[in-house]
Parts: structure tokens; C-alpha cells; sequence
């Protein structure tokens, strides 16, 4: 049986008019009210309707964004498209920078003073999403999903670009390949390395265990990735990196290890970070449009707050390039 | 005259008392009157007395951290150690990424929700510490101040890191100096390039504008500047850079340019971030504690929240040491 505002009156000790009003942030309830009715939605599971909502008057053009890696040098850089995108839209944001998704759920301005949020970290793990939802809170994601249909998400062709990288390597003669990919609870991580993977087994190239890392999305998985590859009894010529940064900690390591790149080794990265330009790596890598991805994010969480239910399960998705530069060649 | 709570119970058009417990966020004021109060007094200039906010109820345990600059990679590596301490004393904390101090200043989370602020990207021209301390909110500069006496602040010692690196390029020789600081409006800025320019006087070594470029702490400013440098009658064979961005454009640039560091020109950087380590940088810097820094903010804002006054006009300056590393080495 669905939970009603009926119910929720109930608990509260409030009328049912007053659950609705409260649950809208209207000002003339009383603000200790608001909060003994918001507890008592929570503890009901209550999900006020969406249609109910968009009627409210409760709007604070305030949007959360949700990052627990800061530190990754990838969402510094969503992070200001994503402000001017939500600001051209007449949206504030801020910043929530916890370090797990569980802290985040307890962060009680997400309710009280958020219209929406963006998911910026989510991985395939991750309760957050399923919380929101009951707390009828509208989200999106960026860059990562959970992986699940109903995703409303700005995300790239990752397992798209996987497979450019394997054609390209292919097409240059290697054979011994290896992956340095993201964490196995990230979509980012997965799909890149499902596309590397296909395009591969089509070109009958295999991708033995040996020749697989997987970790965060750092630097340090990358620098301490190689000595690990280089270990093994068939060293590999070429290796795929489920980002830039990691594919910098790689660079690094072949730079103190006295491994030429690319002449001993092709390293290739994903993202295309302004870093990854610089002179000193000129690195190749998968290209897409981070601004982009960023404005897609803002757009749809927009339409979602506005009850546009034309947004609802949508995800868009965009297109990866191969972006030759300095640290790829011929098979040794 | 002093503008008193009654001036503005009377513009608000409520009592006295329920000025003060509508300024201090008590909830048994509706939410419409708390903002109507403090509407009125901030028309006025109120100011709260700092002891009624300490007796407050008004507690959110919650600080919102302001970075205008997030790209700037200095940034997200305070944001973790801030996160954590700040977490350790009870506060969580909300980043404002705003894009400049005008636009913080309308956050209306920041009288709302909020018994705090961190500045960690101030300027000595901003006038948003004035604004806070009119609306009484406690607020503390991490890394860079407005300059001014009063300011409750957690510093670099920035004049003696500047000094450092003066004497290290003297001793190895180097007579044709330049310095690429960072922007005038910022303390950190300034301080670096008066440090630097004062050892290199005591040391009868010139500063010619000619060799002096001043910009944004970016990647961007360094790289250009190069050009600028190399192209004086009498080119430098010494670089000090006001952070370790700015050094890392400098030496991607002369990369591009075919200059050699440190065999022809020594670059020298300013903070210690986990890149200037990075094996193809290996960058000669100054080192401060990041941790220490981010962690003695966090407690000199607990400190003035809590209404200790002993924290008031307190600046903790941290030292610097000099790191050499592989950008440096005696005049050609």
C-alpha cells in the first residue's frame, strides 16, 4: 500500500494541507513545523509527487553538485561550465565535497534548500541515487551513472571511445596491449575498458589478466601501474589508461624507469584535460567536450525541476575522438 | 550613532526581542519574519553584537568554504584537509564557487545556513570581508588575506619564502634575475615579489622591470611570460615564479622553446603541490605545510564561531623551506 500526505499527517500531528504546504518549503508554516513533517515523510519513506512539486512555490534557484574527488583534476574543470551553465539558467550552485556518499545523505540542505543536484561521482554502488529518489529530490548525473535504465544523465560514449583506442593500436601493429582502467563501480570505468575489450577480441587481440590494472581514477594508480606491467614475462608495447591523469602517473613512471615513450611503449589516455596538451606529455588521448558535458548536466537537471517529465530516463550522450599526439607509434 | 536592535524593530515592524532571536535564526520566529528582520537590518548596517550571536541557538554546523578559483589546482588540494578538519570539529562544509565576490555576496545561504565562512581566494581590493563583518557572520582568510591588520587569517610567511629563493639564486651566481609574480590584488601576490626583491637588494642585485611579468596564478601566465623574457636585450638566467603553476607554464614553454632547465635558465616555484614532484617537473619550489595551513583556517573559524575573542585578529603564518630539486643550478 502506497503512503499517503494522509499518513504522514498522521505521524506528524499536522493536517494534511500543512504536510503539502510543508513539504513545498511554503514560508507560512512554521519553520520547526516544516522539519517535524520532513521527519516524518523520511521515516514514512513518503515520496511526495512530482506533479505536486512543480506546482510549488517552494523554488530556491539553488543547485547542489556532488564531488567526492575533488582532487581528481578532471571536476575542477566541469565544475566552472557546470556553475556558468546553472547561473545562465538562474540557478546558484554549490559545491558539496564529501568525502562518501553516505556523508552526503545526511546533509540536511539538500532538502531544505536545494531544487535539485547533480551527481558528479556516482558509482554503480552507491545508495545516494535510490535516497534522493524517495526524498523526491531531482538529480542527474554527470559524467558517471549507476548503470541502471532510468538514469537522467549527461555522460560520454565511453565504451565507444574504448574501442577507438583498441583500432587504433590494432592498426599500429600491437599485440601485447594492457589496460590500466578505473575502478569496477564506475561506468566510466567499466565501459571504457568493455569498448577497448570488444574492439580488441574483433581484431582477435586478447587482454590477459596479467596485462589488466584496475584502480582510482589517480595519478599514483598510473605510476605504480607500470612497474606492475613491465613485470610480467610478455611486457606489453602498448597501454590503454581509463584516464589522463592516470596515463600522466604512467608517463611519469616510464620517465624515472628509463622507459622511452613512445619508442619502448605507446601510452594512451582519456578525457583530453588541458594537461594532457602540455608540452612536457603531448599526450594521445580520447577527446570530448567537457563544457559540453557539463551544460547537458545543467539543461536536463533544469528540465527536471521544472517537472518536465520529457526528461525523465533521458541520457545524453556524447561522441568520443581520437586525439593523436606525442606518445603513440608503431608497434617496437 | 550606532544603529540598535530597536531601529530595527522598528523598520521591520516587529518587537525588539524577536529581532534578536530572528537575527540569531531562533525557529520559533517564522521564517517570513526572520527574513523581513534581516531585510531591515542589513538596510541598516546592523550589526549584532558578537556575544548575542555566541548565546545564540542558532548553530547549523555548517561553513561554507569561497573559492572563485577552482581551476587553479592549488585549491582542491586545501579543500580535502579543510573538509577533514572542519569534519573532525563537528562542521560540515559547502563549497561556493563562485566567479567573483560580488556574486558570493548574494548568497543568501551564507546568513542562512551557514555560522561560518572560509576566503580562501580573497583579494585585497574585495569588499565582501567588509560585508561579512556587517552581517556579523565569523569569517577567516586561508592562504590569502586582504593585507589589513584585523584580519583573522592562515598564512604562508610569503615575504620569507620570497627571500629564500633570492638567496639561493644569488649564491649560485645569478645576477640577471626575473620573477613572474602573481596578481597585485592578492597578499600572496605581493608578499612573494617584496620578499624577493628585498634579499635581492641586500644583495646589490637589480630587479629591471623589463624582467618582472604579473599575472593570474595560471598555467597560462607562466607559459607566455617565457616568450616575454627571453625576448630583453639582457634575458635572465634565473625565474622565480609566484606559484607552482606558473613555474610548471614557464617549463612546458621553454620545453617548446628548446631552452634547457636548469642548463640555461633555473625555474624556481612557490608552494610544494604533489605536481612539482611529478618525475617530469621535478621542480626546485618552496614548500609549506598545505595541511597545516588548511587545518589551523579551520580552527581559528571554530574558534571565532564559538565566540572566542582570543581568536580575533589572529594570523597564523606557517614557514617555508626551500625544496631543491632538479630546476636549479648556478649561472651559465
Amino acid at each position: 500500500m502506497a503512503i499517503t500526505s494522509h499518513d504522514v499527517a498522521r505521524l506528524a500531528g499536522v493536517s494534511q494541507p500543512t504536510v503539502s504546504r510543508a513539504l513545498r518549503g511554503d514560508e507560512r508554516v512554521s519553520a520547526a513545523t516544516r522539519e517535524k513533517v520532513r521527519q516524518a515523510a523520511r521515516a514514512l519513506d513518503y515520496v511526495p509527487s512530482e506533479a505536486g512539486r512543480t506546482l510549488s512555490t517552494r523554488a530556491t534557484r539553488r543547485v547542489g553538485v556532488i564531488v567526492t574527488d575533488l582532487t581528481n583534476p578532471f571536476y575542477p574543470h566541469v565544475v566552472a561550465p557546470l556553475h556558468d551553465e546553472l547561473s545562465s539558467l538562474g540557478y546558484r550552485m554549490m559545491l558539496i565535497t564529501e568525502r562518501s556518499d553516505e556523508a552526503v545523505a545526511q546533509e540536511t540542505l539538500l532538502d531544505q534548500s536545494m531544487d535539485g543536484v547533480v551527481l558528479a561521482t556516482a558509482t554503480t554502488d552507491s545508495r545516494l541515487p535510490a535516497q534522493l529518489e524517495r526524498r523526491g529530490m531531482p538529480h542527474v548525473f554527470l559524467n558517471r551513472d549507476t548503470g541502471r535504465a532510468g538514469d537522467v544523465a549527461s555522460v560520454v560514449d565511453n565504451e565507444g571511445g574504448g574501442r577507438l583506442v583498441a583500432r587504433e593500436l590494432v592498426a599500429l601493429g600491437h599485440r601485447r596491449v594492457a589496460g590500466v582502467f578505473g575502478a569496477a563501480n564506475t561506468t566510466t570505468g567499466r565501459e571504457r575498458e568493455l569498448g577497448f575489450r570488444l574492439a580488441l577480441a574483433e581484431a582477435g587481440v586478447g587482454l590477459p589478466a596479467e596485462r589488466v590494472v584496475r584502480g582510482a581514477f589517480e595519478y599514483d594508480t598510473g605510476y605504480r601501474a607500470l612497474s606492475t606491467l613491465l613485470d610480467v614475462r610478455e611486457a606489453p608495447t602498448a597501454v590503454f589508461c581509463g584516464n589522463d591523469v592516470v596515463a600522466i602517473g604512467v608517463l611519469n613512471a616510464a620517465l624515472a624507469a628509463g622507459v622511452r615513450v613512445p619508442e619502448e611503449l605507446t601510452v594512451v589516455g582519456f578525457d583530453d584535460l588541458p594537461m594532457a596538451a602540455w608540452e612536457v606529455f603531448r599526450l594521445t588521448t580520447v577527446r570530448h567536450d567537457l563544457r559540453e558535458l557539463s551544460r547537458q548536466a545543467a539543461r536536463l537537471l533544469v528540465r527536471r525541476i521544472a517537472g518536465d517529465t520529457g526528461a525523465e530516463g533521458r541520457r545524453v550522450v556524447l561522441p568520443t575522438e581520437f586525439v593523436p599526439r606525442a606518445t603513440h607509434a608503431r608497434v617496437p
